[in-house]
């Protein structure tokens, strides 16, 4: 890492750029066209953006300020996705390197719902119907829940995560970069720990950083010691209930129903 | 101000804690019975408590995690006031130098309402009628405002203050512990651009470096110079509306139940 890091990270990004505009995937899009497509991290290219309307895919995209969401709402992106800074796994900035306000769920959702023409996903925090029903009162058209969905069944947390996942580290999470390459909200642990000492300037950009992390954790846990994972969780982790996706996306119906 | 950093800020915060402890002011509020008091920074001893409730007094304390809404829950407090990462003005941890988890208001309120038997009063990031509607559908009992009254008629909120959080700048705010000693969310301006650089162990204590602060911008207001004010807001300045306090406590009412 440390050789890597004498490059610039901005330089570094490039790399990110050629993927979120990458003709292959672009390809499979169009081919595959899922009922949904949302962008992380920015946007591709606008004629990319055309074409993947015109082949009638729903398309989202992520903003973490009003300046990414005005972006966002000139694209021809049908929502945009208020990432508050309390969320769970990376930051969607579309510039790592610039500078962050950090706008929380509730403030950012309300300013782009008051500023912007397009309807507002809310995210960030979000682990039951109460804060489903918190984020419609603020005017947004929907929720976008991910760390609700990390103790689900289904999903591909392994054994270390899911128990500090239930446990109280979960009360810990912190904003890292050095795990991936770009700033993103992880359960706080050994890795986080490391990570705290690294400059910004010396952390590869994603996805190189993203590759070494992985082989880290493999090696760590190849000897049973979980602490190096990128166990990626929103503030609201403490919240997380264990049971089948299913039964969850029931049981926030339910909820949102009552709190209504 | 590099003089003083030499004294360790630990050591420094002995100050604010016998000024929360002090014996004048507790006779004061046992004199003038306020229907309310709300201690911030941490709680003050076992006895006081118990005397200014036994005097009929409403007592409500901050709490920034789960570990210090407990702590306040235990004490006797009839309320506690959630206040989240967003929220504008000092933070209210009992610990400055301690780690923060740096909770949003919406993790934060849906879990102290879970894991608490007393009110939860949410703060952070709320300005209008949906921000209290949110609030009351995480289970908290009432919301706390604070950047939206800056703006309003009856403020001594100064010239500069005022043109900032009609502008453009209110759209950054940043957490800052040069201006007063102890974190707080300010618009950011020169101070806090200056502040950027100092490490906090070169901060004196709340409220030594408050009061050197202080002096700075009479200083540089006299020069007509606004960037060194302590323009304390939250993250939601943006949505900040100037009118009489008294009216814009009628247009709150007004919108939460139009958003109920």
């Amino acid at each position: 890492m440390e050789a890597l890091g004498a490059e610039p990270p901005a330089a570094l990004n490039e790399i990110y750029r050629s993927f979120i505009d990458d003709d292959a995937l672009h390809a499979a899009l169009l081919d595959e066209r899922p009922a949904v497509v949302s962008f992380h991290f920015g946007l591709p290219r606008e004629d990319r953006i055309r074409t993947l309307r015109e082949r009638g895919i729903t398309l989202l995209a992520t903003a973490t300020s009003l300046a990414e969401a005005r972006v966002v709402a000139a694209s021809g992106v049908h929502a945009v996705v208020a990432q508050g800074w309390e969320a769970g796994g990376h930051r969607g900035a579309f510039d790592p390197d610039a500078p962050d306000d950090r706008m929380g769920m509730l403030a950012l959702t309300r300013l782009l719902v008051r500023e912007l023409d397009i309807p507002v996903i809310a995210a960030g925090g979000i682990m039951d119907g109460a804060g489903i029903a918190a984020a419609l009162r603020l005017g947004a058209a929907a929720a976008q829940l991910g760390t609700a969905f990390i103790a689900c069944d289904e999903s591909q947390a392994d054994q270390g995560y899911r128990a500090a996942l239930a446990s109280e580290a979960a009360h810990h999470t912190t904003m890292v970069r050095a795990i991936s390459g770009r700033p993103a909200r992880c359960l706080a642990n050994r890795f986080t720990a490391f990570a705290a000492d690294v400059p910004a300037r010396d952390v590869p950009a994603y996805p190189i950083a993203y590759d070494l992390g992985k082989a880290l954790h493999a090696a760590a846990r190849a000897r049973e010691e979980f602490g190096f994972g990128a166990q990626w969780a929103g503030q609201g982790a403490p919240l997380a209930r264990p049971m089948s996706a299913a039964r969850l996306v029931e049981t926030l119906a339910a909820e949102l129903d009552a709190a209504r």
